[in-house]
């Protein structure tokens, strides 16, 4: 069930067994010579929409852009500053909790999202402490930290999966968007690795944006085996966590 | 060109002929008992497509979330604070501004967004008054407050076209989303009219969420009739504004 | 009955009979080269005097300062940040409402602050929400987007009315402060048109600051005319207001 | 000179002499059972005018809300929060020292003013660290803070000056504006006197609004003596200021 | 007691008997030649102890760092912008009003410091008007504005004593740490006075970062008899704080 | 070498051959039944001075407060709101930036304090986007997030460590300050697991402030292991990080 196509009645009936939703958050940023700039939003939306085949869970609309300040040297990036993104974030879940919405899930695609929207976290349980109903519940699960993604990444492709524009990143987009698939030649196959301070350390270590990767090995074939480990995945954890078992 | 679909490089090479851009904004809320949460948000996104399939012009990712306090009574609403959305459509376009993009296309679907959106403009031209480079150029486009559109919407409902879930924007919605047609009896047929003050009193003023309209009239065939003179109205006055002739 | 002269049991007794109260605002501005930097607060001011010698309404003192980014570059100019202005017309409302006020009318005499006066409006409706008691009214009264006003200054200028530093708002000042009156030749007579980006871009398509204005042609005599038209007619809007008929 | 009443030519004029600017700042709030809730702000705006008719120095418009919490529990009261007007007053400064404004001399009317306009005063200071330009200097003149003032007060009314709706304060404001003399029995004779907290206390505390003062003693021919004495003072200050000799 | 040193359940029994807690608070910045850049924290810390060893009364954490912008041009000094000075006092007190914690006492050793603190207590009284529970009691002691330290200090010392790395907080600190005393030659002697602006001019009249003293004559010895007069006069005046006498 | 105890003069001599510095970060907050509120304090600055002891590293004044939400409904515990803690971090190493400090080794001493410093960094890092000079450099080392610490207290306790109020801080605190060593006893020994939300949940799951350890095992023995251990790698850690090599 999607947010953005419901209407406001068919919510309410939805509220009346479930008060639970899940939030796809992304990021608008360089994923290296061959890798989409909206990866980081295409794979949370698309393991949204698996999970909304799989079970009547309702999903709002992705928030599309996150915090990316160290890509910022690549051409087309966006960041939002961290405090635009706590607020936002505190934002939305803050209007749900007024319809009646306790467990907040996000799918995260983008590592750089992970402190501020914790911290978004901390905001909203400092809020509820000086409110009344029930106390909510948030969870930020990045699909890519995954005992079974990884199992699969190293399976296939070993040290290449690397850790940005990462082969099952650029793959599982390409699944989502087959028409967007890129053949871009990348040298050297795998790109350096190395730790992210500001952007423009980050362009002088990995020139061509990639970090450890060899994205040149992605395919659609992959992509949609990654997707269905995530969505597999992320139901069961949803279901746990809806479930108060932890 | 989808500015999520392209590469870093892509949009590198987009730059040396075109520093103009479109920025979809849309809001998810209400809008009554058959329109879509998400309309405000799809119609721009729809258009916005529609203008990229005849022209050259660089898409940016739908910003799906907006100003809908007015309609917080209603199930699903999510409203972002002002202050919130002032901020996000700054970090929007002052990311854009570092890798040289001038101008800035907004095609927006709410009202409620108008003012912030506005409001952050400001705050752009406050700080390039403190910085070096080009001016930037901001630009609010409004899809449905148009010659042609109002023209077409008052040849087609008279009177109840309406003000919010007004019959253009549901049927712009169903022409996009064919598959989230619904068909909802309403009473009475055109909503009562008002003036718009805070959630509480509008859900009173207005129980079923519409303001003066009769969204039962929204058909998909009239929405393909919306989407075209959209498009066409809207891609002539892009060209207008990066020509920098007004 | 002045605020500023009024003690705080004569506002308790108010308080028994009306719960609404008007605030003029204004800005400090460039107006070309005959018009007054105070112009915007000036006219506010003088008309709320005149509805207050008609009617038994609480003036509150003039927000002086206001939005005006856009005129920066001529000297005297003040501007605001739009946050700080929303954060000024928030405190002034909400203290207002600790007291008991629930219908706050502002007459503005600046367009550049309507996007952060109503995003104001948004941020108190927000908080009502939140909060038990009355709910407030909100209105933002632009003295000169008025069907009388509007008339009378195309009978006696035409197009040299203008868009900046107008006839009609030059004139009402005059009238305000006839010892301020100043002769000073412009050339063109009538100033160049065009829409409004940064304050850089803003002094080179006009250099002496007006837009489409031939403010050489206000007098008192008709000053004193648009000052009655307004009182006239925002008296009548503000007795609709308080009334709760719209 | 004021610069409400000047154009902007006139004010760069103004520049090739003098940098400095006086700004008159004051508040809204109760001043016991006789006195005006203007009077923080008609006192510096009096005396302004005074300093003004003797020295071509520009006046700025008056600042008319301050911080004023403790006067909460008194209708009529608006106070700002502490963060709105040190925004407010850094905006003013800002935007000045962008015309080659460098000594912005306040004028202050209230106590509770203090503590956030010399905040603000600190952020000025803090930005001027990074930026290019002479640098600013700021200083708050609170008039009643004064040898001469303190000891025509104590000369006049003993212990019936007071703390909060001072006679000095009150007769100032008289003389400002006769036509809102008040005639209004209060007891005891003179008010009592304690440490201010919070605004319920300080209504417990402080029944009438009045601390420690017998305002029934300020007469119009008091305010002119206090008047004169503030003028020649602050003007006298304000000479050595702008001289950099302190 | 400390509340560092203390366990939760230590803190609810002293909550059984005393609702008041000191909280010292300081600076990180120049204190000139040989004066410790810790001075301003290391002096309420101690004195802070020394009550403690008196009387059963609740020391909590020192703050560290404080407002010390116009020492920025002095190597080590640590600045925190006036707002996050007000965010963190207000949520230190916040903090121990959610415990029941009434009276918050500050030991203060920095000038500073006066107007930021001062004005997180008005946001404090301010939210105390919205909420329910004891209204809360702040005081900021600085302890060396007192009649006991500076009659000593102009005894000892004289005109020496100065306004900026005084000889007696010099003092003071090296009782607290003499392991830190520190032998330096300055010249002149006695170093100039004037105004405090911003930090480049601070630097240009006070280019050894005092201002009117000549803190090579502080001594251990001297440094424990301030302490004791501070520690004698703050323990009584937090007594009659704490009592509710004043 | 402490900054605290420096002068000015003695940082600029320093600054001569290292622009490194470590700040200490804790937080008040409980720790369970015999753990100490200002353990999270007490850890990092007992570590900081042991490396001081070995090597000439400059360090910083204890950050005494943190983001501890969770810890809030027990007596004691203060919390910064996260965007406090933002800018209070940001603040400090803005500071020291403008000295010419480039690599800053905060040593934290609480889970909690992670999202928001991190958060804190990617604000610097934007802010050096902007700026020129030579980017900073920041490491959040948290110092029981370390193998040699996880194999002792895996080695010492086992099970028994537990999360919060851990056997192996409660032992260093305890070596830190052996004043105050508590004999509490506890039941169950080891104390519930589970996740953590806001503050009313996190009571009632864990009602005596322990999260999965059993502290009654902490001595002042094991304490002495730990800070060696801790000593030994983090200033390893911190001579990679300053030389560059990570």
């Amino acid at each position: 069930m999607q947010l953005a196509l419901s209407t406001w009645q068919e919510i309410e009936a939805y509220l009346e067994h479930s008060t639970g939703i899940i939030i796809p958050i992304g990021s608008t940023e360089q994923h290296g010579p061959n890798g989409l700039i909206g990866t980081d939003a295409i794979c949370p939306t698309r393991i949204s929409a698996g999970i909304e085949e799989q079970a009547d869970i309702l999903i709002a609309p992705t928030i599309n852009y996150g915090m990316a300040q160290h890509h910022m040297a690549f051409a087309g990036t966006v960041t939002l500053r961290p405090s635009t993104l706590i607020q936002l974030v505190t934002d939305v879940i803050t209007s749900l909790q007024q319809h009646g919405f306790t467990h907040f899930y996000f799918i995260n695609g983008h590592g750089g999202n992970i402190p501020p929207v914790t911290t978004a976290f901390c905001e909203i349980y400092h809020a509820a402490g000086k409110s009344v109903g029930p106390a909510p519940r948030c969870r930020l699960a990045n699909w890519w930290r995954n005992d079974h993604i990884t199992a699969l990444a190293a399976e296939l492709y070993g040290d290449a999966e690397g850790h940005h524009a990462t082969v099952s990143e650029v793959a599982l987009s390409y699944f989502a968007h087959p028409e967007a698939v890129k053949n871009v030649s990348m040298s050297p196959d795998i790109a350096p690795n190395g730790e992210i301070y500001d952007a423009a350390d980050y362009r002088l270590k990995f020139p061509d944006g990639r970090i450890g990767s060899n994205p040149a090995l992605a395919t659609v074939a992959d992509g949609e085996r990654f997707y269905q480990l995530a969505v597999d995945a992320l139901l069961a954890d949803y279901k746990t966590f809806i479930s108060g078992a932890s």
